[in-house]
């Protein structure tokens, strides 16, 4: 019997967020495989890490985080290889994600080497982008609205156009991306209907409206979100809440 | 001291996808307040039930549930009147909510006319977009994807337009549109690149191809995914992974 393997969303950041059934898998899966980048710590495994005990495997998977380029296939071949020594041996194996594994989630890399080789299992997880309209204090979306969530590197003629056309937007991947979406955000008259969060649910989240960013690159773990229902994102609150939340 | 408003995003049905913080406050709230549908039992209540214990004060909020029309401001009124009765008590008051509070949902009505007035805090949830994504074994969106939610009530033009130009996309809200949906994707040649799914993460869940839908109306919690990257939502997976999830 080969183990079963876990794709678990983690959710924003929170370990609170995590679900109560990611929190049952995370405690009792023997391995617990997650990505790490090539220097400083997982992201993935902080947000576990209250729950991670010392009797668990702990496998780290090297995989460059980049906004714009994608890791090469060697490193999820490799980090297959390795996972499949685990589930023929009988262990399940849980791979840790942040938010959830198939919004935008480097699991489709693993899935797609093993799914059809082990049982397999995708627990979906809270996303950054729900978490941000939760602690922005503006609905993501609402009654008949259309929401695209739009990658930052897309080029400024497509980004205007998809960005029009919407009634809410969520602008991901920032990076180095972000002073010249800022300025067509500007030139499009929208600035006012924009808000801009960054590690959304951690001690050290920053929620702002867009004016009032000074920086001109934004981290890995920001986005922008833009309501332009008669809500707006800065009509009636120009600024996030002040009382904590 | 008056009590704090929780807008509690539950996830998509399975009561193990609630995330540990709503459990918390599910578990710990005075005053659990839900929307009902004029007939019938209460679905976010569902979600809650096996955490609801007998010494918490019920206030069930009805509220006709329909895919196009969105229910009349009196009823929202009616409801923050019967909420800010017993937050002005000092009891802290848990609105139970499907999926996530501030995507596609009703908790908007009651944020908007309580939040100013009293603490409030929005507690992100799992939405069903992922939930169905997870379920199915087909990423919901990767890379540098664009990914659009279109509500069901569209027209074909706009519609049509839309799905033509994003890489990934979910259509909610489908009710009696289902049928003309379905036409329309089939038209464009899509069909095959196209999941329906069903009360996701629930025991009656229903996952299937696109093409193999025989109704003609969908149901409220249901939706269509469409994934147009190379790894197709029918191109590997014809039919959804047959092992239990």
């Amino acid at each position: 019997m080969s183990g079963k393997l876990y794709g678990l969303g983690l959710g924003p950041g929170d370990p609170e967020l995590i679900t109560l059934k990611a929190h049952r898998i995370l405690t009792s899966a023997p391995v617990i495989a997650y990505p790490a980048p090539d220097t400083g710590p997982s992201f993935a495994r902080q947000i576990a890490a209250p729950y991670l005990r010392a009797d668990q495997l702990e496998v780290p998977m090297i995989v460059p985080m980049r906004v714009e380029r994608f890791p090469a296939q060697e490193i999820y071949d490799s980090a297959a290889i390795t996972l499949s020594h685990h589930l023929d041996a009988g262990s399940d194996v849980a791979v840790l994600c942040e938010g959830d594994p198939f919004f935008y989630g480097s699991f489709m890399y693993l899935f797609e080497r093993l799914a059809h080789r082990y049982p397999t299992e995708v627990v979906p997880g809270v996303s950054s982008m729900m978490a941000a309209a939760a602690a922005y204090g503006r609905p993501l979306a609402a009654r008949n609205d259309v929401l695209s969530v739009l990658p930052g590197p897309m080029d400024d003629a497509d980004l205007s156009l998809r960005i029009e056309s919407a009634s809410a937007v969520a602008i991901i991947k920032l990076g180095r991306h972000f002073a010249r979406i800022r300025t067509l955000i500007a030139a499009m008259g929208l600035t006012e209907h924009a808000g801009y969060v960054e590690r959304v649910s951690l001690a050290n989240q920053k929620l702002m409206p867009l004016a009032d960013v000074s920086e001109d690159v934004a981290p890995y773990f920001s986005m922008i979100l833009i309501y332009k229902g008669a809500e707006g994102w800065a009509h009636t609150q120009a600024k996030p809440p002040e009382r904590p939340l």
